[in-house]
């Protein structure tokens, strides 16, 4: 039977369930593959940390550049993370002629552009599954499941630890910091958790998912990207009586109004109940993706943790391992696109969506404040849908709670800034866009 | 650019769909395959039945053999449905070294070995996608997103018309025969629905799933299939009490107690509100896969219709237009398991599970029978989790319902056995199994 080498650089949690997996599930994978997949060296600044698997010391080096250098190792699987040294490796990896396998996001979704191109002159192979959900193979539904599809949209609960901290605070009607905490402490959430809570990871994800979606590179920064730390369990009670949840969306949309682009943003979101992603809870997530001929489609699963990611990396190494089978590669294009027809759509700014939002304003307890408030909207052409005023304190501040009907959030935000001015108005307005999916 | 010529063969719903999206998005697809799709000849028996496309004169054929035997074209696709002249034909296509595509559940499910093997021995692809699920992408998911997974269970919702029926049995309150007489009406259910209702369609889609899967060959026979017939508002009431929702699955599960073998079955079942397959609603389908590394997966979407359909369809051909363009085939092998390796596994007999039940007696309402019922089930080693006794009517039937922990299903039936023939049970007691997922 036919033997693929691979090197494995970075075996922290994901480096050790790739290795578990390959040592455990052996016997099957060969059985699908028809050869076997043979770990050659792997690489870590710390070979003694603690793991799911022993690694024998002949298998380990410090010096990741001897699995680069190794000629009999034509896969090198990239998990140390980071944008410097990961990228410095796999470039010189492509450059050598090798494939690669990531997990890294980030890197992709920074220097993507760059990785793509030099892996598709040298003729490479690049597999990235395990960056975007985890163990759902969502990027390769999208390369080859909707192939004969125009994405219209893309609506992701990608982040795990925010999905679980907006889910802790929805059941437990607890403050975000509360349970931030929490999950830190229950492994849910890093030490440093400001690119799960801040949407920058999620942003990361759906900056891939949109390359291979509509063909085209994005800048990270052209992504508007909003966290979940200011959302409040006021906020929460109040989407939930109006039967809405609250997720942290990563939403992008063809725009087909006769504006050319794309709609490509990250934020929290008040997504209706019963829907598919309202009920995607704790650390699961979820991709819902709207095809013209297939509809919607939903894939769920765990989108992160040692086993589910390294059941992508595997994915990822047996596709590789099918075209070297067959001297060919890239019988996929790894973003989906040909590359001679990668473009750059133009991205629509986030002043000029147009959606439903839920607005919630503080005010002085006296009457005429909503007729005031009322007013400002239609003058922005901005129509109220519904309204929720609580029970009135005499002389206090209160709540109004309203859903909009459709506006543009230029529109929105000019609003909101002269209604912010209005005596009777207390602190800041606060706003979160609505999504009907 | 390169062109690959496609055939098809049965240009009714499905194929006209299949027409409608080479035409509308060609240019997406070309962008992504490097290569474009062109439809050679379409044969149908009614060339001038009412389309969403129309066909020129030119293209159309009312004899399949023609394309079949026409040398320039290297794929035909076989949407005619049935199990005689389809399977002449694929046969027949495949011994000429075309590659096939279907949508055809019901001929795979019946003659797959023969057909795969076929196929195998000619080293042609085979693509069908489009049997199980419709849009969905699942098949692609167990054979490349998975591949590096045992997989232990699938839980499939994969009937749209009789997940409709349930749906709309379970929001309105209505019989079975109403319900399916207004789906007949509105197009959801067809003029003969038996093999929708009946559980045969979703058992043919989960043969193949299983093969694919586990692989294994499998005789439609081996699986036990009950349809949603007998199921009444009652049940879905009581259910609905104890916090279930009644559901069509279609089950599979490695056993791993010892017994080799697995558990293939198709029957209503309760699953627990609030689990992603008790939310799938209405047309819609799901399949809910469990591996041993990834978790638990569900893809969701439409299980069938024109576009959903036509869309797996044109994605099994771009799959196999990058092998001709890549002069290869087979790449991923069409079972999932290479040749070889696909082995006839043992299905463990209905008679031989383990799982919980939902049982209804009607019983005649006076003290005592309770007991007389929980003494046959204790002495069958069953035992109850919990019990709904409604209201009483003086000396009427009244229903009582039980849900049991975990039993053997041989056990269940012979308890139920003694227990219709007390004297204080009225008609035959139902039950439902359960499946915690």
């Amino acid at each position: 039977m036919n033997t693929i080498n691979v090197g494995i650089i970075g075996v922290a949690t994901v480096g050790s369930g790739v290795m578990k997996l390959l040592n455990d599930n052996m016997e099957v994978i060969e059985k699908r593959l028809g050869a076997r997949l043979h770990i050659k060296q792997v690489a870590d600044k710390e070979p003694d940390r603690e793991r799911v698997i022993k690694i024998p010391d002949s298998l380990m080096t410090t010096d990741p550049w001897e699995i680069i250098q190794d000629e009999s190792v034509p896969i090198v699987v990239e998990l140390i993370g980071g944008t410097t040294v990961a990228k410095e490796l796999i470039l010189e990896a492509i450059d050598r002629g090798k494939h690669v396998v990531t997990a890294n996001k980030a890197l992709l979704a920074l220097y993507g552009e760059e990785i793509f191109s030099a892996a598709a002159k040298r003729g490479v192979d690049i597999g990235f599954e395990a960056s975007v959900g985890g163990g759902i193979p969502i990027l390769r539904a999208i390369r080859e499941g909707y192939v004969a599809n125009r994405i219209l949209s893309i609506y992701g609960i990608i982040n795990g630890t925010s999905n679980y901290i907006l889910t802790k605070m929805t059941e437990e009607g607890r403050r975000f910091d509360e349970v931030l905490k929490a999950a830190q402490k229950k492994g849910y959430a890093e030490a440093d958790p400001t690119l799960d809570i801040n949407g920058g990871d999620a942003a990361h994800k759906l900056a891939i998912a949109v390359t291979l979606s509509f063909g085209t590179g994005i800048r990270l920064e052209d992504i508007y990207t909003e966290g979940i730390g200011n959302i409040t369990p006021l906020d929460i009670n109040f989407a939930d009586e109006f039967g809405y949840k609250i997720k942290l969306l990563a939403v992008a949309k063809a725009r087909n109004d006769g504006i050319e682009g794309i709609e490509v943003r990250v934020h929290p979101t008040l997504v209706e109940k019963g829907t598919p992603l309202a009920n995607v809870s704790g650390v699961y997530n979820a991709i819902y993706i709207v095809g013209d001929a297939l509809g919607p489609n939903m894939l769920y699963g765990m989108g992160a943790g040692m086993m589910p990611t390294a059941s992508a990396v595997v994915g990822d190494l047996v596709e590789i391992a099918r075209n070297i089978i067959y001297k060919t590669s890239r019988v996929v294009p790894p973003r989906s696109y040909q590359d001679s027809y990668i473009t750059r759509l133009p991205i629509i700014p986030i002043t000029h969506i147009v959606t439903r939002y839920y607005i919630r304003f503080q005010v002085v307890d006296k009457p005429g404040v909503l007729g005031q408030i009322a007013g400002i909207l239609g003058k922005y052409n901005i129509s109220i849908a519904s309204v929720i005023q609580k029970e009135r304190k005499i002389g206090g501040d209160v709540p109004v709670v309203i859903m909009t009907h459709e506006a543009r959030e230029s529109d929105l935000i000019r609003s909101l800034e002269e209604i912010d001015r209005l005596p009777v108005i207390k602190g800041r307005s606060v706003f979160i866009r609505i999504e009907d999916i």
